[in-house]
């Protein structure tokens, strides 16, 4: 299966990004609560990670006994506080700290215990009420490093995260979120925007890369809510617009860029921010709210997809308002049926050929921007590819109207 | 896994015909009562097809968007009456004649929509309540040509099909329909032969041309319904014969090539026929109804099994009355009772070795007929071998009683 | 998936085992009394047979149709008391005991019945209340030869089996049963044991090849039932020791091999022996009970799991007692509830890679036993590795404490 980048080799096709996603890079890969006494068994970038708790602390191990091939995650930390978990079958004793065997419980005290006895520890961190694994060949990079300040600074937000699997490659869901102008079309009659006009079209999508360097925001001018296409008609169709009465709120309003709280207060420059390894974030205008999107590739079919809503901390009330608003309003509309309008299609999706096109001027920037820009071990040898131009504008070489 | 033809070199192996089905023909995919608003994804010879109706007519696409790969077949006609489809993704339209893309409704009316932007189109037609789909590189026949007489006609007959999903590839299957002399063995006690004796076996088969040239009819001589076996007995056992008090009749009873009616009065010539590209009728000596199989390969191990009941008109009470012994018995004891008995049997059989015999000359005969015989494009490579004798007699080289 | 044997090329390596198991054995494949009338299929190491019963006689055959490659299984006797089964396909018969067509019965009985008109038979044989089959390409050898003592002296022993389908390969499965020191740590807290002290750890075992030469004999000294291991604290923790006040008993009583009633009364000179082609043998320091396991490979992920309890007949109280025994305590206790903390673990064991150390010196005297000296047809290449010493102590190569 040849996949065919479209228009011009300065287009990364999706199968060129990696398809257990990047490497030497901290992932959720479960919400804290359900880690409770017995050891859990996860799966992220095709490596199966044992979590366990013990003595306060949280500890991943390769989920694979060096002895003889038990899963750890069946074991249990027979001796709590001393952070160790052990084999099911026959008493390999783990230090969580280094992986190292302690003990091999049925060889007695003076049992050799040989440097090869261990197992690979992942980095693994709780913190937003989410458990975080480091997959990589490096050091693991301090947790804040990869996270957005919304996440990184709990002091100042609070978060409630979701959760779900999807059938797909972690790079269909991830494309999905690119700022590719499907919003308009895929989510025209989503609860949450059914009232209001839809989202802006036909667009004019710039990216620019992030301060921190971690990722590009994407900017869209010249939208419109309407267009007439010959021998079709008005998008979206008449019989979808006349009950659209309402101003764009919420989710549906753009920021100015000039005026907008988030710009001013808060100095947010993006409404919409892509970043490595695989992480969305969409914010309103308010500088208030955004929502995290962390795809999670679990195997080459599977992904994980967390979602943390995070608020701006703006005292006690407001935190309960905006808890109950999530709970009876943005949990059902937009958490649960807005996403499932996207689940529905990416699961269908097949990679293996592709046009890409001007609305995709976002998605070519980022898997660019990505390839080119990952965390890589020293060994890793460079790109293979070193393509020239930015995908941030009209020269991407994507088919454009404007020529 | 070699496959072992078993006498002779002039015999086809069944993996010697195309494992995904005869390329260039039509197949019945779908009641057509089943296509309604919504389009639907059928999957024939291993491709993907999304079928859609609008404006009265019937549409056939590549299931995959040319964009990002999403199921066109979860999209919608959001322009009834234009005969597009639009994908579910990001709206580009197609043209459900030519499969161009004439809008990307998510980059504004002045979208550039380059000659490339385009799936496969596939001919399609209802007709007799079913609709048919080629699949093939060539340009596709008249619907007509690739169908038997009783369904190309539908004033002179009138039709009720039903269809069943079989885990097996189409090759087994349509060996079980070549005239093999299974039937006598494994429907013996169906309850529409109940009463009857069993059909003839142990009859010497030959094979003939079709004059149409599309594929054989078949003639058997010579049959027996009862025979004595040394160290085993009888066949049928007594056991299973003593309440065969009927005489033949229905379909238990062969067609007197001088005298019965399908010949004198219709001129069908034979009661059984296989015909390209996997098509089997078996009728009545009244020649008055048609058995039609067709089998259509979803993909190597699954198969559509579409069974059209074909009934001649002869009055508006005929007809009723056909209808009501339809729904009332062969409903039940032939495309149910008797189908499953086969279903049964196919679902398990492995064609990696196999060794024919007598009894297999129909399925002999066709498999060549078939190979040599089947439509290929010009860009083909004409069959790399050609087997030199027909397989119409004892001369096909299947070890035979006769010598 | 490259195997590491730990520590010295002594040490043969699950993987090199043969992934389907040792040919030219007996095996257990179902309980007599689940073969009624209706032909049953069976797999066992990787080939698909069917057995029927016919004039009080039970054949096995290939469970293929020579002709056209139907399963047989799903055929009938049609001829009662002839020994044969008929195709469901196309009737051809086949004599149970030479695996020849008798009769192709749509043929007539002047049919052509040829030399390789045939499928393989297996050899097989009602015994014990078990179906056993041979499978291989050399003559089989008498079942007795294959049965120990306890199973093939039915006069002696009467028995009780059962069967359980585990989905792991067989070399895990065996693995767990080469007295490898898991049984103290999995199986402390099973309710057979609860009360009692646990199985003794960090024994020095031994190994002895059996007189008749099939097999290994398991001796362990010096074990202890309690340990204090540094930084950890004792194995069994306290929190699982207050209650153990029983003395060992049954099952958890070990063999005094100078006095126990076993050695001095039934010569049975070992406890635990493992015995090709994967065979364990668990007795009692009476010397009138074993338990049986049996390990048959159905395919490279699927083993069954026959046990059978074996007790000494001591008379037709003793039987009835054995029976309500079984039927009320270790059906339960050992059948289910044990034998499945052992399925909970090797079902989740993967043998890619694995360090074998002191507490496996079971496993690798049994591995090195078996390779060398399974059966093997002449046509079979010698073992290509001829691994010098044998691992029966501390010379295994196997990292051990004592050095």
């Amino acid at each position: 299966m040849s996949t065919t980048p479209s228009a011009s080799s300065n287009v990364y096709a999706a199968t060129e990004l990696p398809e257990l996603g990047f490497r030497n890079y901290w992932y959720p890969v479960l919400a804290a609560w359900r880690l409770r006494q017995r050891p859990k068994a996860v799966k992220l970038l095709g490596e199966e990670v044992v979590l366990y708790r013990d003595g306060g602390k949280i500890y991943a191990l390769k989920d694979q006994c060096a002895h003889r091939g038990a899963r750890l995650s069946r074991g249990k930390c027979l001796y709590p506080g001393s952070g160790t978990l052990s084999c099911p079958y026959h008493g390999w004793t783990y230090s969580g700290e280094t992986g190292q065997v302690v003990a091999k419980l049925m060889e007695g005290p003076d049992a050799i215990l040989p440097a090869e006895a261990r197992v690979t520890t992942y980095p693994v961190q709780e913190h937003n009420g989410v458990l975080w694994v480091f997959v990589g060949d490096m050091n693991a990079a301090p947790l804040e490093e990869d996270l957005p300040e919304c996440l990184a600074k709990p002091d100042e937000w609070h978060t409630i995260g979701t959760w779900r699997t999807y059938r797909c490659n972690w790079r269909v869901l991830n494309d999905n979120l690119c700022y590719d102008l499907h919003a308009p079309f895929v989510h025209r009659n989503s609860p949450e925007l059914f009232f209001q006009p839809v989202f802006p079209f036909a667009s004019h999508v710039t990216t620019t890369k992030l301060e921190n360097a971690n990722g590009l925001g994407y900017v869209a001018k010249d939208g419109v809510t309407e267009a007439s296409y010959p021998g079709l008609g008005l998008f979206p169709p008449p019989r979808e617009t006349f009950f659209r009465r309402l101003r764009p709120m919420g989710r549906g309003q753009e920021m100015d860029r000039e005026k907008a709280q988030a710009v001013k207060r808060y100095g947010i420059k993006y409404r919409h921010m892509s970043c490595l390894p695989a992480v969305t974030l969409v914010g309103r205008p308010t500088g208030e709210y955004f929502m995290v999107r962390w795809v999670t590739p679990i195997d080459a079919e599977t992904t994980l997809f967390y979602s943390i809503n995070a608020f701006r901390r703006r005292g006690w009330l407001a935190t309960q308002l905006d808890r109950i608003g999530w709970a009876f309003w943005m949990s059902w509309s937009h958490d649960w049926i807005f996403s499932d309008q996207d689940k529905n299609i990416v699961e269908g999706v097949r990679s293996n050929a592709e046009q890409l096109s001007p609305t995709d001027l976002g998605v070519a920037a980022w898997r660019k921007f990505a390839v080119e820009n990952a965390r890589r071990s020293p060994t890793e040898a460079p790109t293979e590819d070193d393509r020239p131009a930015p995908v941030c504008a009209d020269d991407a070489g994507i088919g454009s109207a404007a020529e």
